[in-house]
Parts: structure tokens; sequence; C-alpha cells
């Protein structure tokens, strides 16, 4: 498999780092294939506006979507997009490691979407849910929480994660056709102890060997 | 009222635009006071990292919540936070003016809540949902959407809005102890004849002469 890794977080030395590491590391011994987009490392930029462009469609007036599809039409993605573009075209597996901050991603991350996924070449025409751009690849997220398995259940402090997540799931990743794993969710490392972490890290890369036969998660609908 | 106007659109002559000019006229005219974050005017920065701050508590590991507590004790934030921090400890009513982007706000708009609620000024020490810093205070998201109402109901084509915003509802705004009122969603303006998108601005300046005596919306929980 061709795997995509996408991580959010601006400690490499954070647990967020070392599940990042521990899946590289665990794919490639696996035989697969990675990429990685470090939005930090990279200093990516998260706001979306006419430097996504290496032209403008109308000067006068910024509509987003007409840029992307005169850019789509014209190869006129700046370069950090079309770099990011090339490698959702190139991946069968798409996973993004990020703590939740505020009930979503980090912004950086969220701004990764705003900008790389681009009407003409992420969706549109026709092109989202079934029959999006991305079917046939595969999303998992892969996140930290602050607080403890039991706030995120049903009814709990915060509530089900899956519904926390699910605008996530269904509005950014079924909408562009991916077919979307089971999210997995590590309950506040800063808890655990040294010996928690190393089984959470073992579970983590024991579960990617094969993620190309996992059944889809029930993302639900609203 | 003190009246807190985010707002998050590259293109100051889009509809939601005109949604914002028209918020600032209607509430200066009932003889309220405006602060407006304009954050793609402003070039707000969303990604956060040590820029949020002017000292390293601890130079060698980031830990975003321990820096803010540290800047919370040492008065260390750095300018462009302290004065949004400034901001909403003076508003009785915040009000966020965006396009619904993939689900969710537009990254800066997502920056603007990951550097912003920092720990210790806008949550912590048990200060979170009904204790939160904020109570008192009311919430209001003003949003426009591409698609048109009926893809926003429940079991549309994307589905119940009031699922879509709950993270946003109840992760950002009850979590740091806002009253939240109903959103506000204009839906497709792109597709709305002049005619209809007058009486649109009509309504909003209609509704806001009065939020302080609106019942709260009922959010949900998870």
């Amino acid at each position: 498999m061709n795997v995509l890794l996408v991580f959010a977080h601006p400690e490499p030395q954070s647990f967020n780092g070392a599940l990042l590491r521990t899946a590289v590391a665990a794919l490639e011994a696996a035989g697969h294939t990675v990429q990685l987009s470090d939005l930090y490392a990279q200093s990516f930029e998260p706001v979306s506006d006419r430097r996504n462009f290496t032209a403008a469609h109308d000067a006068a007036y910024f509509k987003q979507q007409a840029e992307e599809l005169y850019a789509t039409k014209h190869q006129g993605f700046a370069g950090d997009i079309e770099a990011e573009l090339q490698k959702l075209a190139w991946c069968d597996v798409m996973i993004w490691q990020f703590p939740l901050w505020w009930f979503s991603v980090p912004a950086v991350l969220k701004g990764w979407v705003d900008r790389v996924f681009a009407m003409g070449r992420a969706y549109g025409s026709g092109h989202i849910y079934e029959t999006g751009f991305f079917r046939g690849k595969r999303a998992l997220l892969s996140l930290t929480t602050g607080g403890p398995a039991g706030a995120y259940q049903p009814g709990g402090l915060q509530g089900d994660v899956a519904g926390i997540l699910r605008p996530i799931h269904r509005g950014m990743l079924q909408f562009t056709g991916f077919t979307v794993l089971a999210p997995h969710v590590v309950y506040g490392p800063a808890r655990q102890s040294d010996e928690e972490r190393e089984a959470v890290l073992a579970a983590w890369a024991a579960r990617l060997i094969d993620l190309a036969h996992e059944a889809p998660f029930e993302v639900g609908t609203y």
C-alpha cells in the first residue's frame, strides 16, 4: 500500500510524535510505502486565499471555487498545494495524526483541507460522496485527547467521540469519496505511565499492518 | 451591548462581507458598541506554537497548556492574542461571520480559537461549561452555505446543520461558558437574486436589535 501520513502537532517529542514514528516504522517494516506531510515542519500555510494559485482568473473578485476550477484547467495551483494533491492521488490509505483541539483538528490541518481539497481536483462536477474523486482510497483519523475515555462516551462530559468527529468523517473524508476506517483514539496519554504508552504504541503498530482489509467504520449521517 | 464581531472571509465584497457590514450598521444604529476582528484583514496567524508567547516556560519541550498557564501568570501572551483576549473580556455578545467550509469554520477562525482560547484565560481550573470564564456572554454563529436549505435538513444531502455545527456550539462556545443563540444560516446566497439577498440582509439587521432577550438555542449533547 501507498500510505500518506498527515501530521499536525507543534512538538515532535510529543506522544503524537511517537505515534507518528511508530506508524512510519510499522508500515515500512510491513513493506508499505510511506509519504509524510508534516505540516508544522513544512510550515504549511493554512490560510486560503490568492496565494493558493499561480495566476488569477478574476483579479477583481476572489471566489475560491472559480479560481480552483481555473487552476485545475491551467495547472495553476501553488507548488505547496500541487505537492499535496500529488500525494493524495498517489496514496491508497491516508492517516491523519493529530491532537483533538476544540472538538476538531488543529487549524493547520483544517487549512490543509481548505486549500488542498480543491474543486476540480478533490470534488465537484457531481463528484461527491459515493462518486468522489478519492473513492477506493481509505482514510483513518489517529488522535489523542486531553480527557479520559469516559468523558468521550455518549452522555459523558464531552460526549460521544463519533459525534464529535462526524463533521470530519462525513464532511471532509466521505464527501471526497474516502472509505472511512474506525478512528484510532488514545485518551489522555499525558496521564499514562510509560508502560501504558508502550502498550498503546504496540497496539497502534499492530493495527496498521492490515488496514487494507478492515471493515469500514459506520460514520452515520445527520 | 458590547458586541464582538469575528469575520473570516477572504473577499470583502462577498455576501459574507455584506452580512458583516449590515451587522455593524444595524448594531451601531441601535446604540450598541461594536469591535471587529477581521481575521483576513488583520493577517491573523492561525498556527498555534511558541509564537503565542513572549517567553518560554519550558524551552526544551513545548506543551501549549503549560505555556498558557505560565503566560496567564506572567502576562506573557503575544500581542495579537492579548488583543483578542481583551475583546473577549469586553464583549457581552460575540458573533462569528463565516462561510461553512468542510462542515466547519475556515482555518483562520479555527486558529483564532486554538490560540486565543487559552488555558487560564478562556478555560481551566474547573472553569468549563456552566462554570466557564465566559458565562453570562452570548455567542451566535452567522454563516453561509454553498448548498440550498434542503441539503442541510435531517436526512438531506449534507444533513442537519445543527449536528454539523454541534462541535463548535458545544466544544468551543459552551465549553468556555457562552450561552449559544440560534445560528443564523444563509443557504446558497450565490444562487439568490438581488431582491432575495436584500431581504436576507434586512432580516439579519432586524434580528440583531434584540439579541439580549433571545432564548438560548438547544445545542444538544452527544
